[in-house]
């Protein structure tokens, strides 16, 4: 297989990860056989620097004519001040929007290898961890009508229909691979757009009979995925929800550093990244932990390429790595062998 | 003192807990020589099986000509196929927003009585857990325009600077008789609304030197709840983002049936009660748990009365019958003894 992919390094540790994501890309391309090319491209703080603009045309162009995208991480205090046109994260919302982007799927799961990091209390961890919070990504507050005046401001959180089913649809199809277990979060107690949500879905379930579907309040959610996470299977909702939710299941894994995301279309092209942020303090030190995106890559030969094996292979060789006691500085806990950004990424792709 | 109360019972469990409640303020007045006379209103399911509406004007005055509310409890599943504008949650924003109730203090403790239900392992609890959440009440996405078509929705979070002044103003103050450190959380990398917030602050901390402030976007506020709470003191956030943080906090706690609520507006009006549901499963059957509607109770004689000895003695009483052992079936664990609503009501009063 041929593919090629558009590199987005951005700001901070961005490109001491993506270097590791990389040698692991390069490394499964070679034992499978595969030729992955790569074009790099400025986003966020250092699209700033160099062209004054978060997210330059030829970045946007670049994407969208390769087969997917790996993103690093984008922002960092140094542009904090700019205005809100200016900020790095616009280069982050215009390429989900721009791209078309709409499914966000983040991945909470708990390795076993860091169970000592989970926050929560081990008889609510039980079995341990493994749930997926599936995001809108291109709709609600995020891309709606803003407005503001000297004394009052407004931000609109808009979703038609179209925008409902098809991410619903998509968390639908991801149930019926897993657990068949889908949890709709929402507010319809008090939004408009929640009980439009409602609508939908009671209207889409009918074509999945399978897949058993619950309802939450995202304040209730918020609760549930602290008392008793293993509740969760699948998880629904629109994009503000699905920011907070997404990154609370994550801290409650405790595993952080290690989680990848994929944002997906209708067909198969896709953006993938860590969760995580740029960390500029420790940047450029050898420090980072690479495994979310090297985990990253992963997702994208499943969800893009269909490459199942290789997808596999790289999950394998990270828990072969973890289970040799190899640990970055942000999951080293005594007794371990603590590595480097460089190490680690070098020992994930010879474990392949 | 002479003070006049509405009660406003409401759904579920709310009858049970605030018949408690009332006997524990009774024996306060008693000991302390103070009238308080009380009035019921109906708000909420009650309200519409009895006539039609979940906010009846009556409510409303009565609850305007009191010195302040006492609430159980509003909602059910029997109401919740009703048209929106019929649910019974329309009662809680009525009366928030027709008494002008715009600040909501939301303490989150962990009571040591209880460690035992904290999700959190030990470590990260450390010496306990006591923080306040700062809600806005009345603005935002629940109070804003909002509009429905057959295939599309929107909800608007607006709002003025007069609004986030006050509810600062009011955050300023409770965290200069705290800790002195105020954490304020909007989502400012993407909404109009939290960069005018930002602003506003800005603003407002000058008058306010000795209390330091720090910023967090909601989704890592989120998320910090979990990893380390005990960096918080007070945070103070917008309507919606305080629902949800304000509920996390307080299942993190694990306390959650002993957490009470104030609504305030600029004089020393409010509106008391616990933070959980109505419960309708466990109604009238001498099962609830009192303490967050009796800790309520305190809350009312420090907030709108003043009486800050009066409160205390509730507070202490409470941890009085938690260190005898006593538990509704909640809080119960093995070896402790087990009493109803009713029992555990008769206790507190006792111990005052
Ligand atoms: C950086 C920010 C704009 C972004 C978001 O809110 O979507 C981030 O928190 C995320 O979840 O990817
Ligand atoms: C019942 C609901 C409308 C309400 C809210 O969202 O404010 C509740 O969750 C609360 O926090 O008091």
């Amino acid at each position: 297989m041929k593919k090629h992919i558009a590199v987005v390094s951005g700001d901070g540790i961005g490109p001491d990860i993506i270097r590791e994501a990389l040698k692991v890309l390069g490394a499964v391309g070679a034992k499978f056989g595969h030729t992955f090319t790569t074009s790099s491209y400025l986003a966020g703080g250092v699209a700033l620097d160099a062209v004054g603009i978060p997210l330059p045309k030829e970045t946007l162009e670049g994407c969208k004519n390769s087969d997917s995208v790996l993103l690093g991480a984008v922002g960092g205090p140094k542009w904090d001040t700019l205005a809100s046109n200016l900020r790095p994260e616009k280069a982050l919302l215009g390429l989900r929007g721009g791209l078309g982007l709409f499914c966000n799927l983040r991945p909470a799961i708990l390795y076993k290898q860091l169970s000592d990091a989970c926050p929560l209390k081990a008889e609510i961890i039980g079995e341990g961890l493994d749930l997926m919070v599936v995001r809108e990504l291109t709709g609600g507050i995020y891309f709606g009508e803003r407005g503001r005046s000297d004394d009052a401001a407004y931000d609109t959180m808009a979703y038609t229909v179209t925008e409902i089913e098809r991410i619903l649809r998509k968390a639908f199809e991801i149930a019926q691979k897993r657990s068949k277990r889908l949890c709709s979060v929402d507010k319809a107690n008090i939004l408009n757009t929640s009980q439009l949500w409602r609508e939908v879905i009671k209207r889409v379930q009918v074509e999945y009979p399978d897949v058993e579907v619950s309802h939450l309040y995202v304040d209730n959610a918020a609760m549930q995925l602290v008392r008793n996470p293993g509740q969760f299977d699948v998880i629904v909702t629109e994009n503000m929800f699905g920011d907070i939710l997404s990154d609370e299941a994550s801290q409650i894994t405790g595993s952080i550093g290690m989680l990848p995301s994929a944002s997906l279309r209708e067909d198969s092209f896709g953006m993938y990244e860590p969760i995580h942020g740029s960390a500029p303090d420790i940047a450029g030190k050898d420090l980072a932990n690479p495994i979310a995106t090297i985990l990253s890559v992963a997702m994208m030969l499943r969800y893009s390429f269909g490459l199942q094996a290789e997808a596999e292979s790289i999950e394998k060789a990270v828990s072969k790595v973890l289970d040799g006691g190899y640990r970055t500085a942000d999951i080293y806990t005594p007794g371990m062998k603590k590595v480097g950004t460089n190490d680690m990424g070098s020992l994930i792709a010879q474990a392949l």
